[in-house]
This record gives structure tokens, sequence and C-alpha cells, in this order.
């Protein structure tokens, strides 16, 4: 559907911007469901954001906004509510204009995450998950494991802070479900005792995205049968999944996650009636 | 072209702005030239203005702005640098960021109104014109036309004050050239005197817009020859162009300036090489 004076406009922030797919995926949405609308990329630098925001709530027509790195943290602080799911994460990648004009809202990497698993045919109940990034996708990924049945997730993180933050936060609402994996090694090894305990390993942190990173971890080490996911899209074959896959291990992209969450956003924005789950 | 987190952002700005026809038209040319760009509709309430230029302007991938009613005076304040045209107007309807980050601000009103005429086969050299409405686009037309060689302008306002400034600035520029129309009665008639001498009747007054508006003017006052332009493009076909064909006067219509701006825009926007005139 072309742009016109009528269309509704939706943005995607971050900085940078150029990565994002979601314009692609999002309009193509949009024009199945007849909605004059469109998703544009914004380029919210860091220190400008509170003025990106600003001016995008102050525009009439802008009915929803979706974040991604490095903004998802920082944009709580323009929502007026958030979420259990944004709250519980301290991040919110999806935000909406409500008829009274205030301001609301969402996470839903963790969700799209776990719908991306169990379309692909993956069962998430009582899964036991090694999970490498203790940042805001990894926190939204874990509570959305242990929401919908996870056994426990391990977590490493170079940051243990960040670790030992995220462990205190999600073990106050699934008690004894989430633990810190041992310290982690200057290498990329994954604890043997962590291994054999593993199901399903994700990489919730950026390395990846550049060409020349390190793995976030070795998939040499992990059992036969364990699954290998990657939150990182581009990519689409990430060197984590090559690995993974030469050692014959199962892998699931990135791109599962975003496409699960193309609904979402459409039900979230109103588009839509309720997705099926 | 599909949108991509590549593509550039443009933006045009009004209050309302769902009656804007420029998404539709610099798109098209967009995707003529192969350039990845989209320019989306952005409602700025007129108290909101200043948050709104504000977050286009903090965005990175923000390369132009549109402006119209109510905005094109008060934009002109966010503007590093005025062109001629603007700065002659006091008001502009397209902003751009330069290499530097700073923001040019231009008119092209009065160019498209000018250049659509001549498009149509008329000649503006000699041209002795009725002007109705001294707002901002009828101050632009008007420079345009003497600009483009226009013998003379009468203008007529209810605004009487609005009529002096504009004689006064653009008498300065072309003096004895525009002169102010007898006070304007309460009926829609044109002096007698000034119609016998007009060869070209415009309206650049709002009115039309509306249904139920009455005429800016009556053409059956108007000699046999004079040519009728509106500025108003929505509805197309205004009671006063229906009026005037009634009359057997010629008619021009509204869209002609905004076709002939679209190019302008897009050499402005540094889309393309410097257009024909």
């Amino acid at each position: 559907m072309p742009v016109s004076g009528r269309t509704r406009l939706f943005a995607v922030l971050g900085d940078p911007v150029t990565q994002v797919k979601a314009p692609a995926l999002l309009n193509a949405e949009f024009a199945l469901l007849g909605a004059d609308a469109v998703l544009v990329p914004v380029h919210a630098p860091a220190a400008r954001l509170a003025e990106v925001v600003g001016g995008l709530k102050a525009a009439g027509n802008v009915d929803g906004l979706l974040v991604t790195v490095p903004h998802k943290l920082a944009v709580c602080a323009y929502a007026d509510e958030l979420s259990e799911a944004a709250a519980l994460a301290g991040s919110a990648n999806a935000l909406r204009r409500e008829p009274d004009g205030r301001w609301f809202a969402d996470n839903f990497d963790g969700a799209g995450f776990v719908r991306g698993l169990a379309g692909s045919g993956h069962r998430v109940r009582g899964l036991r998950v090694f999970l490498a990034g203790a940042g805001g996708a990894g926190l939204a990924v874990a509570a959305a494991l242990l929401s919908g049945g996870a056994e426990h997730v391990v977590v490493r993180d170079p940051d243990r802070a960040r670790v030992a933050a995220l462990v205190d936060r999600l073990g106050a609402r699934w008690p004894g479900r989430v633990t810190a994996a041992p310290a982690a090694r200057a290498d990329t090894s994954v604890d043997p005792v962590v291994a054999r305990g593993t199901d399903l390993a994700v990489n919730a942190t950026p390395l990846g995205l550049r060409a020349g990173d390190p793995l976030p971890f070795a998939p040499r080490d992990l059992a036969p049968g364990t699954l290998v996911a990657d939150l990182v899209m581009e990519p689409h074959e990430t060197p984590l999944l090559r690995a993974a896959a030469a050692c014959g291990l199962g892998i699931h992209h990135g791109i599962h996650m975003l496409r699960c969450q193309i609904e979402l956003y459409s039900h979230f924005f109103r588009l839509t009636a309720t997705p099926g789950i």
C-alpha cells in the first residue's frame, strides 16, 4: 500500500539502524492485513534518544515504536507503563500509544524466541538451558524460557555483576531454576558439567555480528543432541551455527525470533486479533 | 523499493497532515530515481512543532523535511540558514540537512507555481496578476511571479495589515510592481479597474478546501481571456475553477504547483541533477 497522508507511522529505533530487518517483515505483514501503516527505521544516536523519542511521541500519527540495540533499557524511561515481561527484563522492544495517549512498553524478545523454538518443533518444557550473555536479550530469553517451563537456565557472561543481577532478578521469580555458570575462562570452552546438563545452548551475546568475533562458546564441548541457538541474525549462518553444524549438532537461526515477533507486534499494535500460541 | 534499515527518511509536516499528496508523488520520484528513501507524513500539532522537528533533526537518517500548513512560517526558526526565496517569503516548505549537519531551508511554492504555469504553456513575463490571499503562499507566489517577469501584482486579503506587509516587503525589491487592491468589499466581487487590468487571477487563500466555503473572488467579474488559477488542490475541481470554467475562462489547477515542486524537491534533496527550467 503506497504511503499517503493518512498512513499511520511506526518507527524502529537503533544505533546503528541499518541492520534492522523489522521494516521488511512488518511492512509485509501490514500489507497482508490491509493496514495503511508503514514501519520506518529511525537512527537514534544513544546521546539523543530522549529527543528522538520525544519528537515521535509528539507526532500525532505515530502509533508505535520498536526498539533495538542499544536502546532497550533506556527506552523504558519514556514509557508510562511496562508490561510484566518488560518490567521483569528491565528492557522493552516495543511501545505503543494507548487510546488515552499514554505509552505502554512490552518486550517480545523472549516470547518471540520461545515461539520460534516451538514453531521449529522444539519442546520448551523441561529444557535445560545454557545461556551465553546476561544483557537485555539474555534476560528476556531466560525469563521467557523459564516462564515456558524450561527446567533451569545456567548463565555465563564475562561481566559477573550482570550475571549476578540476572540470577537475583529471575531467581526471585523462579527460585533455584537459574544459576551462574562456573567462572568463565579466557577461552570459549564450556564447563563439562554444564555441558552434560544442557539440552539447549543459546547465544544472547552480540558475538558473531562482526567478522572476526570469537565464538561465544565452543560447540565441540557440548553433548551430542544439544540444540544450538543464536540470537544473532546477521549473518544468517553465524560462525557459531556453522561450528555447531560441523559438530553434528542441531541449530536454530536468529531470524526465527524476529519472524515470530512480527505477529506479536501486529497484535500489540492492535492490527490483528490475538495470535494463537 | 521496500523500506529497509538503510532507507533514508524524509517527512512532510502538517496539522492536519492527512490531506498531503507529496508522499505519493515524491515516493514515485524516489522509485524512478532508484533512491532508497521514503517520504512519510508526520502530524505535527502546532503546539508541538519544536519537539517534532527537534526529534527528526536528532535522528541520524532523516535527510530532509517538507512543511505544509500551518508550519511554513514557524519552521524557519529551526533552520540554520534560509534561501533567498525563503527569506523573502518569510516562510519555508523544505529543509535539508547539509553535509556539515546544519539545516538549510528553502521555499518552492512560488517556483513550483511559476514552473507549473510555464509547463502548461502560459507565459509569465509581462503578466498582470490579481492575487487573493496575502499569507505565506500568496507572498511566495507573488515573489516568484515578479521574479519571473510578471508586470505587476495586485493583492487582496481581508487582513489589510497582511496586504500592507506583503506590499512593503516585495515593493522594496520590485518597486511599484506590487500594490494593494482597493479595500475588499463584503462580497466576492472584483473591482472593475483591477479586473480590466488582470491577465491572471490567483487564489492563494484556503477558500475552497472546505465544502461551503465562499469563493475567494467572483470569476464573472473578470475579463474574457483571464486565466484563473487555484492553489487549492483538494478538491481537484474547486468551486472557483468550476465557476471560472462556467464563465468561459481558462483555468489552472492546484496540482500543477505540487507536481512541479516534486522535481525541485528531489534536486534540493540532492537526489538528481539540476532540473531544466
